[in-house]
């Protein structure tokens, strides 16, 4: 492959509002070509998700760019929203547009394994939902474990506090038994768990910044993160919001951003007290070899102002094409 | 449909010496249309029971039935085959010949999807294997569950000892989380557990009724439950095999051998020591309605005597055919 | 020991309508000295049980025997009583006079260790409650374990469904810690399950046989029951009650009633789905030496019969101490 | 009580390297009474542990404390020691000669029970071992739950990796049953876990600091901690050794080495994974109420500078008696 061609990369997602900031940012970023959005039910259901990926691309005229709908619930257990964290349609105080752009008719794990397959050691995969689609890609067609090129994922906490149990983060607890699975697939997969996002604080002052030059990008963000932010004081006692999400697409360009670890990463599928654990054997006392990368340190204020310039680039180019 | 027409059937098997049956059974059924065969790793490995499958057709001359392959491992648990039960090739000391069949292309989801979803309301589905197949089609594409006709499922031991565990039959033991998925998924189930199959021996004496006929099928049958039978024998001093599979499949077009009830089931995932229990909630205590019926009685000699002499009518037709 | 002389035993029992009939058979056995009675909570609270039996034994004017308070709480578990299967106070519709006798200063707990051990190999224990007071003791004073000549337990389910949750029986239930701890102490254990004594029905026409003879004790015993009787017929489908704490306190002079096999079973701890099962290995799966002699037969109406014949003899040795 | 007289403190011990360095603190501690020594089983068998706990007393010539053997094995689980924690005796490379003192006839439940329910509001209890003892003595005597002034308790890990699993620290997993008993007894606990202790290392440079003091006590210093600091650096990377349960001891004079925040803890007993992983709600997703204070900060250096200068004094104050 041509390693100066953008970076080719399928994003698997809930959205969410961190979500829709990943995104954003995909879009915002020469070094990736987003091939494809798949979605998945998590943050909201799969119809709003799917509804609001498409609405996310259209206020980024970015409407070429397919969205797939997945599975609706989690392998296993019963699905699980978040709308006292994402608001009832899952953008939090924002209200966007109806996009002109319909939905893919194929299905997202479908597309999944042929766009992997289809080019294979090239496609990268930014999985910042409940795993359900990549896992059932895996066991439909586990080829894609050695033809995907890289695989990053937001999920799991590992020495921090969960954020949806006392243990558990989201997007593991949501559906656990997918975690499990493409944990131990064998896929080439860094890690983003709350260890480092939880020290991505996007705070008010930085949406001011945004919010300095008058788009409408810039009011969506505004919106959607006010009624995070009301979250994460409400429930967390943090000032500004954590924005999980961005942080794990970052990586696909900008891998400096952490510092990760190999570390051999279980799942506990084995109580409801424990359900969604992502245990990481850190003294090796469980003798297994290392089947993730984990980033453990993050260089936060450094990924924070490059997500807001990003931005700032994004709504510059925009209003230029747009006068 | 076409009520006197003979009822169209999918089996979904491992095979696996009573599956080995199974299959015999429904060639030698004029009730059943036998579509499709679709395999999963069980009783023995994906392949290996692909080419079990394939054997057993050829050797009843019906290299017409399609044979595919599925997922050759569990959900979420590691692979467990019972070479100690069906021997090292799944089909005890029975030797058949290779077929000149080779099996489908297609994945078993697919078909299984296909099918279902391509005459509704007329396919019945005959499970005898870990529901692994059948768990990633409902999560594939939910509305097979409406669309199929009838789900028969050998599985689960509710107040029988499991065979495998203390607590848990072979197939809901192999793949408990599959089996969740299925018992949970809304379709019309009725299950054979060990409840019955256990009151099902096949016995010496059977074999020897069929062995006066002079056929390979009747020597397939003897070599291959020997094997079965000693197996019997030494874990549970059992005189004669239990043929499980073969009562499942005889409930599609004979549904009197055994009385059902309507019975709240759920699959234990929760902990290694209940792993793949199959729990009845036979007092209602948790007040859940009914989500599969499941057969508690059966007419054990009827059924053994049916299978038997529907080999013999099997064998002499091929004999008929052959002179 | 004199083999001649009445078989010493403690009664460890939560009463209970089923319990207070156990108290009144071992007072109308000449084969056994009721040495004392020591309550825990379990069908009632610890209060209330330590009432009930001072009430019966002085029922049965029996108030020689000390009853001693143990514990009110299950090892882990949160308490759990049993009002709709034994009525508010434990004892159906049986209203008895409290009794002149006042609950033992001891410690139930301190009484069972010095007891057993004053007498090595002599005291019997006939354990009917939650096993929280005999855990207890075991890990305080682990001589108990040799010193004790034989320990009959009702509790547990192995093949039969459970009478509180679907896969556990009530004893056990409630004080799982407790039973695993006695079940693995290595003390001599014969086990009454559910098995067994679900098949020993009490009906209305046993209860008539007794009210026949004018009495107190037959009142009691028909105001008692008649509460138990609608509790088996509203959550059971059962005409009649099941008497399994009398038929374990039988066993103490009349084992011919059930057939038992040495078995190994244990405890599910594991799980809230699972939580209080036990799990016999039937089949051997797990290869451990038996720990429990397990009831798995009874002769059902054998035990019945003597049951109400001793009742009749005891209602007329006490008519005619009193005319 | 007199608040300037010496506190009076029982210590729970399963000596044990650092539990050795904790009862010489004790010992070095005018603010303190150490009335007693009970022992369980933990970092090496009961019976190694009364005697170490002997020989350590002799060591420092205090061998009017009294110390009581407790329970030999957890309440449930089996046993476990640590030999490669803490060598083959429990005590690393030293070698300690024996004592003349025996231990005391009492059980340690029985002395807890007395001791505390003697002097109501009074007794102060550090807990350094497996809970067994603790939590057998609030089952048998629940008075003394609000009898205890205050419970300090070395053990769990919260936001940090386990030190015995990757979950589980030492003391909670050899016996979570005990800790879940104790943490959720309603004593006044301070809990001091992994997360404070394993900032306190002592360096071979602070050793050497003591060795430059010629005594029979900075020998025993020095050769218990060059195993215990060999096994830190082979297993866990770590130089120098935590003393984990010293810490827990000087927090009876010094709270403010920590600080502490109310939390509500539980010990997850439901899985092998989890065993003994304690759980803390920081985000109160469960809405309970504190039970425990635990520490989650430490003046680390201002621990080691005070338990080093103690020493130091105690071995002064000895060679002064001596000469």
């Amino acid at each position: 492959m041509d390693t100066h061609a953008p970076r080719r990369i399928i994003l698997d997602t809930d959205p969410g509002i961190d979500d829709a900031l990943a995104i954003l940012l995909a879009l915002a970023s020469p070094e990736l070509s987003l091939e494809a959005i798949t979605v998945t039910g998590g943050n909201c259901s799969l119809a709003q998700g799917v509804d609001n990926a498409l609405r996310v691309l259209a206020l980024a005229h970015a409407t070429h760019v397919p969205v797939l709908a997945g599975l609706e619930t989690p392998l296993i257990r019963p699905p699980l929203t978040a709308p006292e964290t994402h608001g009832d349609t899952g953008l939090g105080y924002a209200r966007l547009e109806p996009s002109p752009q319909v939905a893919g008719s194929r299905h997202a794990v479908d597309l999944l394994i042929e766009q992997i397959m289809a080019a294979p050691g090239e496609m990268t995969l930014v999985a910042v939902a409940p795993l359900t689609n990549v896992a059932l890609a895996i066991r439909r067609e586990p080829r894609i474990v050695k033809a995907v090129r890289e695989v990053i994922i937001m999920g799991g906490a590992l020495l921090h506090q969960g954020n949806t149990t006392p243990v558990a983060e989201f997007n593991t607890y949501v559906d656990p038994h997918a975690a499990h699975i493409v944990y131990h697939s064998g896929m080439p997969i860094t890690l983003a768990p709350l260890d480092v996002t939880y020290q991505c604080v996007l705070t008010q002052r930085d949406v001011s910044r945004l919010l300095a030059l008058n788009s409408p990008i810039a009011q969506f963000i505004a919106d959607a993160t006010r009624f995070y932010m009301e979250f994460h004081d409400d429930y967390q006692g943090i000032q500004g919001c954590v924005i999980n999400d961005p942080l794990a697409l970052a990586l696909t360009f900008a891998p400096e951003l952490v510092t990760t670890r190999p570390l051999y990463v279980t799942v506990d599928l084995s109580s409801e007290l424990g359900m969604g654990q992502t245990i990481g054997d850190f003294y090796n006392a469980w003798q297994h070899s290392p089947n993730l990368r984990v980033a453990l340190q993050v260089r936060a204020r450094a990924f924070i102002d490059l997500f807001v310039t990003r931005m700032e680039a994004l709504i510059r180019s925009m209003n230029a094409a747009i006068s």
